[in-house]
């Protein structure tokens, strides 16, 4: 066969070596070589290809490591037998996603203000942070590392009357993230009650992870606790520090009341997603819900992707003793999903009182924001605004037009306002209703939206 | 009441309006004050405390907004209905896990060498994507972002023959969670085909969502295709560059094959964990089976926690048309879990070349440690060392000791080493074998141990 063994037309691109063995593997994977064909000996190589003794050893020590040929005693190399490629099917790619639509002014209530963000501090914490800690590089402990635990329970502690220790917290990548794991932690089987209108999310989550979900009506002070008793659900996540996307806050009498719901039967647990609870206006924030737990029935959950910035994906959750034995039951193998530089870094933010200093400052900023995009919203005759005392965003309503009118003629204008219905499952939303963030968007920028609107709606 | 009216004894610790209603809070709960019974007047309450008029209106629009009195017309503010604390139950944490053990000399598989880490490097890097890139404080795109995802599809495709567009990458907080969301995405109902002895974290996996895991034998080639045909799976998890624990290399013969098993039947995927695939001793990596795959069935798994640090936190995937439209579906909506500044800073280094440069450097030392180590134990009379070819761990087997027996008399000399048992499931593992990592250990550390091993072994 040596007359008719397939050479490579070498070039200068690539080892010679490699030239050869690609040549030989692709002859063999199209079937120019069959199976059970030998290849020249490697001296006869050397000679028919006018290359040196180790170029052929080369390659043929490769094609023989990656299978494409047998060494057999006595008869050299021997071509295996490759199946013929996989049929092809018609793999081509699913058309992208249309871009999103450019808005003049985004009123979406992801977004946060970056100006007030202290890069030059973070940067110096982040060098700092993966210059003094080499052993930050090893495997980490499965729900974050214990300095960072311990400055999150102490800062709960402080802030949020939050009663945990240490080794109650989880930290995790983003509460989308958290509520995923706690989700395969709690009592299989259970409906979850979720707070309608709601997090859209949490929604996701319960169908990800095959649980039923339960859309409970949400009232002047919350999740409705008759509504709670009777869906027969063993779990319910609430927002109570500012009920995403009315805007409520829960007060103590219905706290207690979901609380003692908890308590009433064996393996209810209430999640309570403290979401917002940085930022009041017109009082001061509420103590957690969790901190009134005497039964070890509630899950408290929290982010610094709006008290910081949506890029720092860092949660935490603080598990009751059940959970937590259930986690290190389950859990314990894996890695904390949190890169420990960004841990670390974290903690130096807080500890340092850097994370004070900023919450304050972006306070103030979006204080002033809200009063300025109320300020100017109310104005408009029969827009009637609501849970404006908190948070980074509110609802306006205008029974004159209907909630599609109301986007439509934003939307008319390059502004993004979301309908209330959005965020509405069983429950009819509140008609003529649209869901307004602001912190996205300069003082200016509000200003000019604001008066946009004014026209758009008058 | 007015006389009856429990009152503070003011301290210094706080202020006076928050000891008020703290005080008037407490007796709410308490049932000291009755629900209905009556706060006296503003005014009242001014003479009574001797506190000013804010304090008291403080306290009292606090009390309200928190939902312990109710405001009555003309009556002033009465306290509400309460229910008592809901029942303390015995909610003391559970014991920690005890301490582990403390080694000497720890020949596990996950540590890796810290000492080769380019730190100012990474500082520097991480400290400049901070400073130059606010806008990245914002959501990025649920995949990852796109600059991150492009120098991956570049990096892959040159040095492991990957195919596929930045559309296709799916970037995430480590290779377990990655895996996690995938069996989230692919067809339900089907059994995943797990290597036997395997990876645990993939049985782990599949056990948390629910689907049947069946254990495939590995013969010297892989994962057996007769077994996998037989096993009725729809789905195959494979570690083809070094396959873990036993360090097989797949050849390109049973690459083929599983190619085709995986295009036979609509629904069915091969999932490639390119495990190990940067560290090769003896001859260079073969090209990933995905780019073998011209009928969309394989996704391609990969991960920095070994190549740089298991603190990097950053593992991809890439999808295959079919799944990324499910991908896009499914979780379009969600943050990607890892910060996008550690995004940035990993792009950086890899388009910086010093990811290449890093690469070079650690396996040239692995390289070293992996001689060094396999050299010193082939010296005990009767050893079989297996797997040393690529990758930071190897087997020895030592027919005269039982596997117990190997792993307790490395123990006496503080060495931890892991059974091969340890990773096997339906097969029963090859007898007297032990795992040995060496990545994690100094050169001399290497050396101390092996002659420890050496003696325990003789």
């Amino acid at each position: 066969m040596d007359a008719s063994f397939p050479l490579p037309v070498f070039t200068e691109n690539a080892p010679l070596y490699d030239q050869l063995y690609r040549h030989i593997a692709g002859a063999i994977q199209s079937g120019a070589l069959s199976p059970g064909a030998r290849l020249p000996s490697k001296r006869r190589m050397c000679a028919l290809a006018g290359v040196s003794m180790s170029t052929v050893e080369t390659a043929y020590s490769l094609l023989a490591a990656e299978g494409y040929v047998l060494a057999k005693p006595r008869s050299g190399y021997v071509c295996a037998r490759l199946l013929p490629p996989a049929p092809a099917a018609p793999a081509s790619l699913p058309a992208a996603p249309p871009d999103p639509p450019r808005w003049a002014y985004d009123c979406s209530t992801s977004a946060v203000d970056t100006s007030v963000f202290p890069f030059s501090s973070w940067a110096r914490i982040t060098k700092e942070a993966v210059y003094e800690n080499p052993g930050l590089l090893q495997r980490g402990h499965p729900q974050g590392d214990q300095p960072l635990r311990a400055a999150l329970a102490q800062l709960l502690s402080q802030y949020r009357g939050v009663r945990c220790t240490p080794e109650q917290v989880v930290v995790g990548a983003g509460a989308d993230y958290l509520l995923s794991l706690l989700l395969q932690l709690l009592p299989e089987q259970r409906a979850v009650a979720l707070e309608d209108p709601g997090y859209p999310a949490a929604y996701a989550a319960a169908a990800l992870h095959g649980r039923q979900a339960v859309p409970i009506p949400v009232d002047g002070e919350g999740m409705d606790r008759t509504a709670l008793e009777r869906s027969g659900a063993g779990l319910a996540y609430v927002t109570p520090s500012h009920q995403f996307p009315l805007g409520v806050t829960m007060p103590a009498a219905r706290r207690s009341q979901l609380l003692h719901w908890a308590a009433a039967a064996p393996g209810r647990f209430l999640i309570e997603d403290d979401y917002d609870s940085e930022f009041r206006w017109s009082s001061r924030p509420i103590p957690a819900v969790q901190g009134m737990d005497r039964a070890g029935r509630v899950v408290y959950m929290g982010t610094f992707s709006r008290s910081i910035a949506p890029a720092i994906r860092v949660a935490y959750m603080i598990l009751p003793p059940a959970l937590l034995e259930r986690f290190r039951a389950t859990f314990s193998h894996g890695a904390c999903t949190v890169s420990r530089f960004e841990q670390e870094s974290l903690r130096r933010f807080l500890v340092q009182g850097l994370y004070g200093r900023h919450l304050r400052r972006a306070g103030n900023l979006y204080r002033k924001k809200c009063a300025l995009f109320a300020g100017a919203l109310a104005g408009i005759p029969g827009a009637v605004l609501s849970g404006a005392d908190a948070g980074l965003h509110f609802l306006l309503t205008l029974p004159r037009y209907s909630e599609e009118v109301l986007v439509a003629r934003a939307a008319e204008k390059s502004i993004r306002v979301h309908p209330l219905s959005r965020y509405c499952h069983a429950v009819p939303p509140q008609p003529s209703t649209v869901v307004l963030g602001f912190a996205g968007l300069t003082e200016g920028e509000i200003g000019r939206a604001a008066e946009l609107l004014r026209e758009a709606w008058k």
